[in-house]
């Protein structure tokens, strides 16, 4: 049984794809709003919270350093920010991340913008939370390539550092300095990394103006051709693992976590917020632009060929989903 | 003829190093800063303009984008702030540069802070102004490494820099993404990137109270041994080239520019705004900490051993000369 037909199981009844015709005045009026809003979430300013990490201004802050900080990797010159890049949409737009002297790894890089909806963290889903994710790059030998001990030692040089982690975690701040604390920081200013605010969710708030026609058209076509089957919630991820294989990939994905045959190609579902900004696409970054993601996606997923009309109308909706990028102003390291 | 002997001559009369004693009183009040004040100069919040390239608010904020731009390297992730890091104090607190797939270069990266009134660039003075500077770091193997032929080609590709290099030169845009203009918009946008109001700038501005007695003594200590021989002017560097050779460093200096015997181990001065944070120190950056430094300069420029009141004074002063850091949002790039 390939993907293509489970997924068919749990879309709702639809036409052939591309022949949905919406009117013009069809499009402006109450009646759209009411059919395919319900459908979707808008944006929350915060990600959830925790019950163990409770965010506040002192973890912020730490974590703002922290993910700044290129002196926590071997070379003393790559940072979260590096890959993570608040200039190229908190990613890095090349097709495989590239870290330590430089070593290309297998995948792209996924933004960290409103990675705090997420229910899983990297491709595979081999950490649940941004706690469990946040060190991983760190000693990762092809991207930051030190290890915790070292990072956490050099922390400890900076009577900043000592300052900051009493500030955030209380008592003494030499001894706050930990591998668990440092999650807990990088975690906490990730959860502000947010983008409310996109045309995209003033229309679902009830500005009726905020979306173009043509936007207006592809949100239907997405909702009618069963795109939300996986991209659903605010972040418009299921954070669940589908089996997909895109141009030029051989990555076995959730199965290296797992080991489990039914992981084969499985890979999480990516957030679609701000993804006009986040290119290239997929897990191998192979795709350069949109237009060919959604054709991609089309073929591959829900095994049918979108017209060129189509595809237009569901490029321009996610342009609609570029949201308000978090105001960061570069943190001044010790 | 060494170069201790070479630089007496320049120096005024002064008492044996560390001897100096000025009166608390003294140091508070009109006849110690009518004494001192008049041999510094405080810092212009603009950095000189040159008739060939006027400085507009276009040119700044494209000159913001390419410097931010790491899609001008060959690996796509190092761009001019990655070594001039705004989080560093535009520099890399490493002790050398590191760049394309994790080279190592032979020299400390110098802030580009205040580099606008610099009278020439780089450790060698190899580039006289900031325009012929712009490019040699992308083009460099060791760190962008990119042909500039490449990068202009790349930059073509982004109908943004299209549009930013129309508004910031006129005309078609497309055209003008030129070598010589993205040196010019580099330029103009490190022309910027200066760090005024320091204590010390307050201080010489008449404010009596923005120095402490400890960096006043600093002060008349900096200025009596002759540090001022060489640390002149606004960004306290007279932008010559000075013999010297620091721990560990067996670099030639200008010598491997001009091939003139004279210029061998003959380094530019450094500025010394922000030194408290542009640490470690000298070319090879083989310096740690600003008490080291002080000691290294009496010895091998002064042909003198402070001794430690001197050399504590002198550092409380140079952390005085740390000024306001420019405010620089991130660019959201194409």
């Amino acid at each position: 049984m390939n993907w293509t037909h489970r997924i068919s199981k749990m879309l709702p009844i639809f036409g052939a794809a591309g022949l949905l015709a919406v009117s013009g005045s069809a499009l402006a009026g109450d009646n759209f709003h009411s059919k395919y809003a319900p459908m979707f979430e808008p944006l929350p300013a915060i990600a959830p919270i925790p019950g163990n990490n409770s965010l506040t201004p002192a973890k912020v802050e730490l974590g703002k350093m922290l993910f700044f900080e290129p002196r926590i990797s071997a070379s003393g010159v790559i940072s979260c920010a590096t890959c993570h890049n608040p200039a190229l949409g908190w990613s890095d737009r090349i097709p495989r991340a590239t870290g330590h002297d430089g070593q290309v790894g297998d995948r792209n890089t996924p933004t960290v913008l409103n990675s705090g909806f997420f229910g899983a963290q990297f491709w595979d889903g081999r950490a649940a939370t941004l706690e469990e994710q946040a060190l991983g790059p760190i000693e990762a030998g092809i991207e930051m390539n030190m290890p915790l001990e070292q990072a956490i030692a050099r922390l400890k040089e900076f009577d900043e550092y000592k300052k900051a982690f009493a500030a955030a975690f209380g008592g003494n701040g030499e001894r706050q300095i930990t591998e668990a604390n440092v999650a807990k920081a990088l975690a906490s200013f990730q959860r502000t990394l947010n983008t409310p605010n996109s045309p995209f969710d003033r229309y679902l708030q009830g500005d009726l103006s905020a979306l173009t026609d043509q936007q207006k058209r592809g949100m239907a076509a997405f909702a009618d051709n069963g795109c939300l089957a996986c991209h659903s919630g605010p972040a418009l991820t299921d954070s669940n693992f589908h089996a997909i294989k895109v141009p030029g990939s051989t990555d076995v994905g959730r199965f290296a976590v797992t080991g489990d045959e039914a992981d084969r190609h499985r890979f999480k579902t990516p957030t679609l917020r701000n993804v006009a900004v986040t290119y290239p696409y997929f897990n191998n970054g192979g795709t350069a632009t949109l237009g060919e993601a959604v054709q991609v996606m089309g073929r591959e997923m829900l095994g049918r060929e979108f017209n060129k009309r189509t595809v237009d109308d569901i490029v321009a909706f996610l342009h609609s989903l570029t949201g308000e990028m978090p105001d960061v102003s570069i943190p001044a390291l010790p």
